[in-house]
């Protein structure tokens, strides 16, 4: 086994009996999520400041090593035999969207070094760095099933998305007509009314639009009792797909005639 | 082939292989999208003034297409065997809801043309521009299934909706009695605080209305818990109801036994 | 057929082919909703005054109307073989939870002619003239459908019902702790904090109660993702009873298979 | 049976047809009620001064009465054959979670007796009373039923909440950048952006925090249309897990093909 086929087993698969592996996949995760919590707590008002030392620490750890991270599995793609050409393999292994993220994950590193960058674009370069996050979807496996659930009702949820934005749009236009004479700032346009239709229907309610017109009220509670139902479907749908896909990894020993699981 | 029997199926049927029928179903589909686009944003304080330009042209490309859409709808119509004969025929066939929304749906355009109306009877003819959204129905399938769900579970809406009346009369009126002497202006009436009923049982809970005393509160607090509840039943038996219409159309290989779908 | 048997039967029974019932509980089914409507717009401030006639008028006919209905009833009753007995029977037949909330649907109407009452006993009175909103429960299948549902599930309402309160106080308790010093006012006994629990579990979330500390946000973050499930089971409950309570009152063609409706 | 073993039987099972059984428990359940809601209502200002005496006296009772079932329970304990061993059992025992929450619950009664301590310390101590709370845990049957749900479903959770944590932490970073210049003070970072994005992707929605820029308003719509879903994953799966739960506990006659229960 040649150095290289040992890098690509260790970086690329994810076998339980392989240590090596193992230690890798903890380091990296632990790395990442580090680096997550970094980035958000550098937002907090002062702590840029204070904490400075320890953030630039972890950002010159995780540079190098999401660097050398992202060399390797450049390096060692070759043994994929989709990408066994020397150049135009690599190429195309590099296009691949999680490598891209791996790519963009160290961009906000290097870029300010080799050019100079004005204070605005040094930000946004910060905001990026967020998308480490996105690197762990290698290893969470939560994000393969939700990812998996959508596509199963992908056209179940077209279909009441749609419904929700017809029901949306005509609530929230009657709505603006009974409301903005009585609140012509609050309920301004339709598209203002749709905020409040958003909230609503979603049951969010935070209180910074509401009907106050008779016409409005009456309106708005009928609207609320049934439209909330419409809104909850995706979230059924959501839940239903999940609860199936999370059926089938199971190894079931079914009841031949009934279907239902034995004990 | 006659020219009137190729508009028909062009306009009312929609094969999937038929490039023409295809090409004007987009083709409409787009123009009512950007009509309800502009419709709301037209709402917007300042905008009418700043795109009118783009308001107006859209107006007048939608108005004469849309009014030549419902010319061909009710001279081709007379393909259908049941709308047969020329005049008593066309008579029937205008008078079905589509084909009356289409005609509403022309009429902003052309009313101001043909009678002068004053300022308000303009602005309440704009809001009827709106109902071109609802042209949509013979394109988006989800109008359809919600329809046919609804009408699946009619009589357990009827009885849930009944007993949520119930429900709303009854814990509005004991919190009217509870907070009444407390806020007399924010519970003045039944009315009022069945207002306050709807915003808590949907759980939207703006804010606007909430009580204060310590009855109140745990009244509030029991209605609450146990109301959330029959609330949700709707929107429960809608999901039920939607997820078996759409569990049914599609093409299922079922175990002969259990009735679970094989993979 | 006697006059008193027939009598029994208009009232008491409810049979579809027998036209004299249904007229019956049309015009009794009626003259409630008008009653129950009258007392909810009698407290709108100003309305009282202005449509005095009207609601005294509703008042005027419907005390006479119920009163008569009471009596007959009561006379009516000895047809059924468990109150064949002339008076104790009667007594018994008095002392039904529905024939009771006859008498007292009536008493609003007779009390204030009979006994001089101050006007605050007078305005309470008032209010149980709601109480002929159950009268209704003779007509409304839907709350004979809750009660059944609510008695099935019985044992598992119980169980989430005291799991719910447990979190709660639990959840009050700390959030009690945590806010207490930066908010005095607002979290300042645990029985208000428990008032913040329920709006927030419920996920009414009114706003009149938040945690502002971060200790306090943080914990509320947590209590809200894991316990908003809590309180949602009695909901989910009440709708797979509800669900099938209503699928054992349809006349079902189940494959004896697989247990699932034939076409 | 000698005393000690009756004295087992008495605290440690719970037979349904041994008297002496029930009315330990129901002394118990009673006295640990009147602790918690004494503990609960010791806290609204000014009850604490006011109805001292009424506390003061429940303290009285309950610290030597819990002290004595904890002894008792202690010297009883050498019945069960794990415990059997004098001292090195009875150790063992007295580190079990429940006999440690004993303890606990004893602590705050005997402590400033024993010990001088500072105000701050006392204050502390009787928030520690609410862990009699959980000696409930003994009685409830709920407690073990969550429990056991939660286990039974843990990887689905621990999936759904992974997904959750990614999502809120997306949604938080993208209101933060979107609201940050527009309101300073309300999204000052990302973890106050979280605080919103829990309060609305749970549709709790105080109205403490909310978009009021175009874009941000327009990227809430979508996150709590798309999110809410996600949110209710939790809620749906303990839901399931839990009627699946009852489900097992029910004496259940099924159909041997469909699996469905028989009338």
């Amino acid at each position: 086994m040649t150095l290289r086929s040992r890098t690509f087993a260790i970086l690329e698969t994810s076998q339980k009996d392989d240590k090596a592996t193992l230690v890798d996949d903890a380091l990296l995760t632990g790395l990442i999520l580090v680096n997550v919590v970094a980035v958000v707590l550098e937002t907090v008002p002062g702590w840029a400041a204070r904490y400075g030392t320890v953030f630039n620490a972890i950002e010159w750890v995780s540079g190098p090593a999401f660097t050398l991270e992202y060399g390797l599995r450049l390096w060692a793609c070759q043994e994929d035999p989709r990408y066994a050409r020397p150049v135009a393999g690599r190429l195309c292994c590099a296009l691949r969207p999680l490598l891209l993220v791996d790519l963009l994950a160290i961009l906000p590193f290097w870029l300010p070094m080799l050019i100079p960058l004005d204070l605005r674009i040094l930000r946004a370069l910060r905001l990026i760095r967020l998308l480490r996050l996105f690197k762990m979807a290698r290893y969470v496996e939560s994000l393969h099933t939700i990812g998996t659930v959508i596509r199963s009702r992908r056209e179940e949820l077209l279909i009441t998305l749609s419904a929700i934005g017809i029901l949306l749009l005509v609530a929230s236009t009657l709505m603006f007509y009974a409301e903005n004479a009585a609140q012509p700032e609050a309920f301004s346009s339709i598209p203002k009314a749709m905020w409040w239709g958003v909230t609503t229907l979603t049951t969010v309610g935070y209180g910074d639009l509401y009907p106050i017109t008779p016409l409005g009220r009456f309106m708005g509670a009928i609207i609320a009792i049934l439209g909330v139902g419409l809104f909850a479907l995706p979230a059924g749908l959501l839940a239903s797909g999940f609860s199936e896909a999370l059926q089938n990894r199971r190894p079931s020993a079914c009841c031949p005639h009934c279907g239902k699981e034995l004990a």
